[in-house]
């Protein structure tokens, strides 16, 4: 960037004090209408720009939140978004997006950014990898607030909005059970995400209830074509399950894909049910069982808590746990 | 390269003529001392360099680019963004997308904040409501490079990745009218629109080849309820069509669940092919006919010739226009 104007420079070409620039550019009763009318002219003719890293430093102010979040391919994150996104605009704040691609190396890198001042607050899920908070609390303790949306990190002390994930969980496999299926396997994308693990523990729950001990655990990789083939391998064992409890929708159009290459019925041979906010659901073949999170809702609920921190210091963020249920939609893909 | 101080700032500035200010920087006999002095101390006190090459002076300052796009819950736009971040991360630079929700205002905003240098480059797609594109020239003028992928701007001289958008509307056109479809409608999102509007020339091309005069166009709302309401009065009308080309995925998931609730067949009633890269268009039912854009090569591309442009001063934007071409999938949507 070459010569950007700054109130430094207006105020050499005038010859007077920085503060009487900032003050005539924000029309204070402070300064003459002479003096006023002179500065913004010059600043209107050179084009100046108020610059944000300037005046984050002066004020703390960027106007500006990022949503640091793993990809935007799903649906539960494009809807978290425009929750986000409609509550920024209300606030008059811009939003930025930045993808971790469930690597814990790039999170790092991207919280690391942040210390600059570039953004006034946080709202974050965390990636598939992340295991440890280091990062986010260097971040908190800096003074930019973060607010975690569906995937937490339940060991750093902040506020929270998810669903009810345990009992999404239960409700996903009590129906799969209420179905006739007798042996289930739960798809995983994480063995460190909280989220998941509290789903896993519904799952289990309701496994022992019915009598039986445990479930089989898939953890399927990030990469499509490995995910393809660990559930290709669980579809054509011989101890094949009968019902599948997706943790994430790319699990469950990777399950449908697999059962038709290997002619497996859904649902005669195998039921379905996903963690899933797309749109499209109902228009798969068949139509996809879901436990449809209020994703929107959850933005939009994260994003509340975070403008009020910013415009309260009072406000404390470490109270707010805040759970939204989710609700489970019955389809063909789990009901013959 | 924010703001750079050129003879015609000076000259605006100073109220005087650029002829002036060049002569007087040169300490020319012609001019007076009094202005002399005048033009001298601003120059000075502005940091004004005499290159007529100052963009090759442009300094990396942020490491940053940023993405501007409509939305991220469309399966082009969030395989363009990991083609784009797949090239930033090889060049070490982060990422940051904004968003403009289809709006020309939040776009203007999105811009204006550029100007303060906050990013090296921008890689964009405007919106269905981008009728002008003042907002546009004027940061490419501030010297941070533009390079358009997908939704360009025809009338702003800049770098354009696209795929072959007239080809692709003939082709669709042409695969529904072999399938023998007499009434084709072209569902559209904008009349504003570079990419639609050559999409529905090569669906007219392709109907007049056939002897038909002209196809019905329908645009529909980006407000998803007033989009079905489109949709529902199109396929309930006396003159219902039996093709529909939607020239975009959302469209086409709003006329499967319209054919549905009101009980028509898809392809028996009703023949119909989108503009998608969803990855699950083969799970619906019926698998849905695609046109498939290479989403991530595009995203991959813009952001080589971007970082191009960076790195190489005399690299010329102006030159490139790249295109890439989309795949006919045909599916069961479209095939008795």
């Amino acid at each position: 960037m070459n010569n950007p104007i700054t109130i430094k420079i207006l105020a050499k070409a005038l010859s007077l004090s920085p503060g009487t620039i900032s003050k005539a550019l924000k029309d204070s009763y402070e300064i003459s209408k002479e003096t006023k009318e002179k500065v913004q002219a010059l600043a209107k003719a050179l084009n100046y720009v108020p610059n944000p890293y300037a005046s984050s430093l002066r004020k703390k102010i960027s106007n500006t939140i990022a949503v640091v979040l793993p990809e935007v391919a799903d649906s539960l994150f494009s809807q978290a978004i425009n929750g986000i996104e409609s509550i920024a605009q209300d606030n008059g704040y811009h939003v930025l997006i930045y993808l971790t691609h469930e690597s814990l190396a790039r999170e790092e890198t991207i919280l690391e950014q942040f210390q600059s001042g570039r953004v006034d607050g946080i709202l974050m899920s965390v990636s598939a990898e992340t295991s440890h908070s280091e990062h986010i609390e260097k971040i908190i303790a800096s003074g930019i607030p973060v607010v975690f949306f569906d995937r937490i990190c339940e060991n750093v002390e902040t506020a929270c909005v998810t669903t009810d994930d345990l009992e999404s969980g239960y409700k996903a496999a009590c129906h799969l059970l209420e179905q006739g299926c007798k042996k289930i396997a739960f798809l995983s994308i994480s063995n460190k995400l909280a989220i998941i693990n509290m789903r896993l523990e519904g799952f289990n729950k309701a496994l022992k209830e019915t009598g039986i001990k445990t479930g089989a655990v898939k953890i399927c990789s990030n990469n499509e074509a490995e995910c393809a083939k660990t559930i290709k391998k669980l579809l054509m064992s011989k101890n094949r399950p009968d019902g599948i409890i997706a943790s994430a929708e790319k699990l469950a159009a990777a399950v449908y894909t697999v059962s038709s290459e290997i002619n497996l019925g859904i649902p005669a041979d195998i039921k379905v049910i996903a963690f899933s906010n797309l749109q499209i659901a109902s228009l798969l073949n068949p139509p996809l069982s879901t436990i449809t999170q209020p994703a929107f809702e959850i933005g939009r609920t994260a994003a509340t808590l975070l403008f009020k921190s910013l415009e309260k210091s009072k406000f404390n963020l470490k109270d707010e746990r805040i759970v939204i249920p989710s609700l489970l939609i019955k389809r063909a893909s789990t009901v013959n």
